[in-house]
């Protein structure tokens, strides 16, 4: 039992580095970047208040499982902000050798659970990653508003950009909830 | 559907000031405090990674969503460091009048539904709630020891300290591992 824990605690300490690193976009006080850790905690906090939005059948446990690792991979590939530029193919492949280094670290039962919730969410063809997907596209957006421009600002975003980079994957998970966060949001591009 | 968006959107909102709590112990590269938000993250991913140390019955889907509300009191009441002093009367009550203020933004069945197990996670005594504690106790110090010594240092913690304030609630949920955890944090204290 000792050598399962030993690996299980390796996995977790290995983990705390995702506390160390930063997203585009602020808190909602503005007052300094995100970490993708702190980010993880709030999309999970977001699939469980806004469970109502998912569509049936949607197992919001599951959800809650995939947010809780869905950006672990960070650790070694870092953050990609969707509304900069960085190669998608490098990415997803230092993505891929993240998850193949990081979850190998688990005793190989935890290591398939958890890295078969990874693919899932990466795959994003269930309706539970689907959902997943949708809330890791809702969440920034509000802070961003929160925040009074954030990484919009820095990056000199439009709306028209929220529509083509943002929009698809959370109107294809959460539609109902998208267009009330759009709704929520615009204010801040036709004031500009 | 608006005012119960407004509500849920308001509550998550809220919430992101749990980021901006800091907690006693450093993260593990000893680097900066942990932050409250990051804490929760990390301890629901115990609860996922160590599931096989629960008892027989624990559902730990609930302890996972017990572990992701069970510090947002702290947006109002603060932290209070186990090793720190603080008067454990006025602190129940702040984070009791926390709680009906948190609780309270959002909608009337979300409000029951969390403050249910945020009730349940202070009082204890369901097994899902102990095994819980137990997490939120094992945590710390292992971030401690992987830090060379944090918030262990800036008290002035003995192992004897640990026996009396750490161990009952962690031996009581989870003692398999909370034996190998003890095991693993003597070294430091004897080599001091």
């Amino acid at each position: 039992m000792t050598d399962r824990l030993d690996r299980q605690t390796a996995f977790l300490l290995e983990i705390d580095r995702l506390k160390s690193v930063e997203r585009a976009q602020p808190i909602a006080d503005g007052s300094r970047r995100e970490t993708s850790g702190e980010h993880s905690w709030h999309v999970a906090l977001f699939a469980l208040v806004l469970a109502d939005q998912a569509r049936q059948g949607v197992d919001i446990d599951r959800v809650i499982r995939m947010l809780l690792i869905h950006d672990i991979v960070e650790i070694d590939a870092g953050d990609t902000p969707i509304h900069g530029d960085h190669d998608p193919v490098a990415q997803a492949a230092a993505e891929q050798a993240a998850a193949d280094r990081i979850f190998s670290l688990l005793p190989p039962d935890l290591a398939t659970e958890l890295r078969g919730l990874w693919d899932e969410f990466e795959a994003g063809d269930s309706e539970d990653a689907r959902f997943a997907r949708a809330l890791d596209r809702v969440q920034p957006p509000l802070l961003n508003a929160a925040a009074g421009g954030g990484s919009w600002r820095d990056y000199g975003v439009t709306l028209d950009n929220i529509d083509t980079r943002v929009a698809p994957a959370a109107h294809r998970g959460a539609p109902a909830l998208w267009a009330y966060v759009r709704r929520r949001i615009a204010p801040y591009f036709t004031a500009e």
